[in-house]
């Protein structure tokens, strides 16, 4: 696992509370924040964004990831979520970070109240993986 | 249609045709840059992000959208889309505007060039939509 | 707008009606019913299935597409849906159609109790749309 | 792991590369299939469905998935999935797996020439999930 340092760390989780605030499910009643740490040295937050169409909503943690992305970056290297339980990425998320993050990257659970906090490696929670590699063997 | 200012138009554009240059689109090689005007007054800039198990990439138009939304806003006030052909938004975006937009929101689509640029409101791109109010029909 | 014979738009209606019972929609608690006539000449039904994390969901009328065309179809030529309100199919249930119909397909929107009946083309749902033909256009 | 029997097995990786040929990938040219066995004792065959607009695109393994829930099951006993190189369910679909099965469902990977077939459970794919317990947790 690569090592995160503490202050790196703390500022996902902090980041990741911050953004829980902005949480849109009204639906799910669900409110997930995300933080991801970026190869150009910033955090960008994210928040679940739900619709009445629950499919076309999104996770907290693709929020921040695709804004990482979008801002230029090509590569994650640490992520933080905060739930009321720490619950963890879903499947969907965990794809999305497969495709921009090397198997050792941190993955971060944290409870709201501070009560619970967990690391995995996205290779520990993504196992036997599809990835950019699979379409390329034709 | 709400009127838009000619420099929030011109600027939505530009910031489009800016994330346009961030897409991370290797497999449909359909680069998309999108930018919103959300209701704190900032303009807010997404790409296309795909991914190599194609379901779980994502728009521009819903990047930028989703930015938006979680830093702390509820309402979107005009997007415009950058593609080298115009290409309107697809069905999915525009139900995650109706989420966040009134049917008389101005969506702006242009080609990189500058060679096209149409306008259209958001209820004439998704007529009788599906929304909120539909839950709320027990 | 296609002419659908009346024996088929009564057989789409009922489909759709049937399998709205098969719905799993624990977190909307909105269930929806669907039925696509085939280029085989086949109805098939879908409802929507839900997730707990609500974006890896699926609507019922793109359960419904996605069986006719997972049997060998590559046209769909008229679809019902059913509802407690009548409720609209959501845009990205719009852009699978497109992929698969002519913009004169005929769309039906239905309530349970019969009271509402609607149609509408495509076309008349996802103006201006986005499609295959976009992507080839470098 | 519960035993799945070598008839049904065989019936699954059978139906998975059959429903492979009904695959429309014309945008990743990465054609799969799968099959899954319900409660009902039913196998439900699906392919990937792919959409100009890529996110709106849908994986074999949830096609089938979604087929099985939609004709009145509420529960999945076993899913194989076939492609050229053994490729492994992208993570959105491991989490609509873990909507409907426990976490000993046995997922089977195998590859059209027949050369590779493996086998894991969901668990071993899909490591601290989330799921539906997690929404109850108020």
């Amino acid at each position: 696992m690569e090592t995160l340092a503490n202050n790196s760390r703390e500022t996902l989780i902090a980041t990741a509370k911050q953004y829980l605030k902005n949480s849109y499910s009204p639906y799910s009643n669900y409110p997930v924040g995300a933080a991801v740490l970026a190869e150009d040295g910033l955090v960008y937050g994210g928040a679940n964004i739900e619709n009445s169409a629950h499919p076309s909503g999104l996770c907290a943690e693709r929020v921040a990831i695709n804004k990482a992305i979008s801002e230029g970056n090509r590569k994650i290297l640490a992520i933080a979520v905060v739930t009321r339980n720490a619950g963890s990425p879903c499947g969907a998320c965990r794809q999305v970070m497969r495709e921009f993050a090397s198997l050792d990257m941190p993955v971060i659970l944290t409870s709201v109240d501070g009560s619970v906090e967990e690391e995995f490696t996205l290779g520990e929670l993504l196992p036997r993986s599809f990835g950019p590699d699979d379409l390329d063997r034709e």
